[in-house]
């Protein structure tokens, strides 16, 4: 797996790719596993390798709502870690045994803090991000608001 | 008004808060103006002095959903400027009389390239602030998910 299939490792030098190789670390984990629930503290960044991984929101007490399942090698999640106050925003469970990459953050910002133009790089890239997924998610609520419209005019 | 004010500025350093200072314009707009429509291309990141403004997306053709109405000295907008392909994801109309400050996205990047620390921080503020109203809009899916589940099983 290339790191730059990692939309958080678009456009870095080889020179930064190695330094943020230097701090990833790999592990194996079976389907059905929880990787991490909605509100816990989020420390490490997570990218895929093979297998699938699902992401899920919180709607009400025992019950999650599926935002997305990554299945292609490079996707990424936990990525509240590189932000404070550091809290994941999503559930994240295996669905297929899988094997992960993972990232401390504090290893992440070790690094940044020795190339900052590194942490620029990664940061614009998750920025970007966030704005692909918000529009996303407001073009879901356009459609839930054209329902409405439609149901109170008709 | 304090540049940190803006989110985009929060946790910069004097020396740093004075690079950006030295890249601000400032104009006045009259009520009922439009600042630039959702599609437009993104050159310019705008910060409210005083005054009001309404950001709003389009659902249909002739038809703008409100999204916010910025209100408080220090809150920006156009944001997406910072980000390639550097297109506005919403649109902007002054709804009261206002002074605006403006930062040319070139300019800001000309003084990142100086400091790519200042770029790193206004970066993770600007993931930060995205991350924020992801969840925020996440949450107001939930609400509809909610209702429709009480419609289906009632």
């Amino acid at each position: 797996m290339e790191l730059c299939s990692c939309y958080l490792f678009k456009d870095l030098t080889e020179d930064q790719k190695s330094k943020v190789v230097s701090v990833i670390k790999e592990f194996s984990i079976d389907s059905g596993q929880r990787i991490f629930t909605e509100g816990d503290e989020a420390l490490t960044i997570y990218i895929l390798k093979e297998g699938a991984v699902e992401l899920m929101t919180i709607v009400e007490k025992d019950f999650e709502l599926p935002v997305a399942i990554l299945r292609n090698p490079g996707d990424c999640f936990g990525t509240p870690a590189l932000l404070k106050p550091h809290v994941h925003s999503l559930t994240a469970r295996c669905v297929e045994k899988s094997r992960l990459l993972t990232i401390k953050q504090s290893d992440l910002q070790e690094q940044i803090a020795k190339d900052p133009l590194l942490g620029c790089i990664i940061m614009t890239n998750l920025a970007a991000h966030f704005l692909g997924r918000l529009k996303e998610s407001r073009k879901e609520l356009k459609v839930h608001f054209k329902t409405l419209l439609r149901h109170t005019w008709s």
